[in-house]
């Protein structure tokens, strides 16, 4: 057991295809002077429905049956480097696996202009029924904007 | 006992020296779906901290004897209008009282574009030594930012 | 402009007709060490919706015509003290005014076992109807359980 | 990729040697009605850092070289079933893997009384001096407090 491995290639800048920049607020900062470990994952919240709202049509406030929201099943962050209010986040998103009613998300934060990221992770989405909350097919607007965030296979040509 | 007055001309978007454009984040929604009250004293928090850091050189990782920060002793809003992740919020700052180790700000938190606010509020803060946490006279560079952002007193000449 | 009043008479722990003990979070605390001014708004939304759902029937997951909830209009605090994690909170609850549609509850937050607030406040909740959002008599349950709070006229024999 | 396997046995209310009660906030919903994933991961700060704190003499506040402090360097969480305020969440602590300067915590939160828990997930913190921010050996009093929490190897006697 050890500090997470120093971010590879695959998880640089250049890798996300899709960035929002979040300013950090007061209350992100810890007793410790930099932003607590649990507001990372606020930030992995915010830039993956940010996405689904601007660009599947995701409708948050959905609640009858027929409409579709994504519920988070897993999620995981390593954490490389501090960040602190009054800093800028730079939040890379990308989709990993996509599946019928599932999507894995991997989520880059990056200061402000940097090349390796402060901390990477990893969010499933399970989408499902409002009213019944049961697992469905993600409707084809949801699918085509994570199909424009699919990362490319390794090794494919770019 | 009523709903807040509508908000007068005191509280217009023009009254507001600086501005600050926050972006929702998806926890600040509860299950109401609009953000939860709570969240906009984090918006006037971070309004008024990243303009002292910025403008006034206020070290928020200070603990030193002679360092100073400032403590928020009373805070107050009226909530007018809801707002909703995902919409950015843009917060005014002013300065409505100002004294030798105190300051009373005025925020208005208005939705993109619009004229009157969504809610407005003040916050009072003391500052105090970092160490003895004793209230001390307010550091050159502090007040003159601070004064920038005076109100101009009612019936003055713009 | 000063620092707030001591609490007074008024503000005494003997004063709150009911309590809810919360505990602080690792999170609540700020880069000053103590817990951020923000939170004791989410103390005050805890013990008053808390006391709602047990005790007056208050269903927050309702969006039908007919179904009522309370939105805050307004809200005030004035900190007198400092609260840490990882101590618990002992947040005292009565009302204040009581009118067709809304009500102003007065709230105080204790250190465990002291006689005066580390910070007291108020906050005010309209009622509207779910789906409508638009102020309605509160039911009387929902009265039923406010009465039970309210505080003593000033001079009423005890 | 599918939802998270069901907890097996390893995660059952049995197999962790400390709880921590946790009340929920009004603010923890989101606008789905349940608890937001990103809360977990306060939950799980939370029960760690109050064990540190009265069973490991962890000093928050100390910022001088010599002093120790855990950052949290990886987090993970896997959701299982909803957990909703008002309700109650009872935190279950212990320790999977236990090095010279770091922990790996492995936490299970439960609904009260349900013996498979609504969530699951670990949490690893490394021991730092507190001014340099570098690597140190857990000073004795935390080993013995993280000891004590320490999961039986599996097929031991119990």
């Amino acid at each position: 057991m050890s500090e997470p491995a120093a971010a590879d290639d695959g998880d640089r800048r250049d890798s996300y295809p899709h960035f929002l920049t979040i300013p950090t607020r007061w209350a992100d900062n810890d007793v410790y002077g930099h932003v607590n470990n649990v507001e990372y994952y606020a930030f992995f919240d915010t830039v993956i429905n940010r996405w689904l709202i601007a660009e599947g049509g995701l409708d948050i406030h959905g609640r009858e049956s027929g409409q579709v929201i994504g519920l988070c099943v897993e999620s995981h962050c390593a954490f490389r480097a501090a960040i602190s209010f009054p800093d800028d986040v730079e939040a890379g998103l990308r989709v990993g696996e996509l599946g019928r009613s599932s999507v894995r998300y991997e989520i880059g934060l990056f200061a402000t202009g940097a090349d390796a990221p402060a901390a990477s992770g990893w969010f499933v989405h399970v989408f499902v029924d409002a009213a019944t909350r049961r697992p469905v097919a993600m409707p084809a607007p949801l699918r085509a904007c994570l199909e424009r965030l699919r990362a490319p296979a390794p090794g494919s040509p770019s």
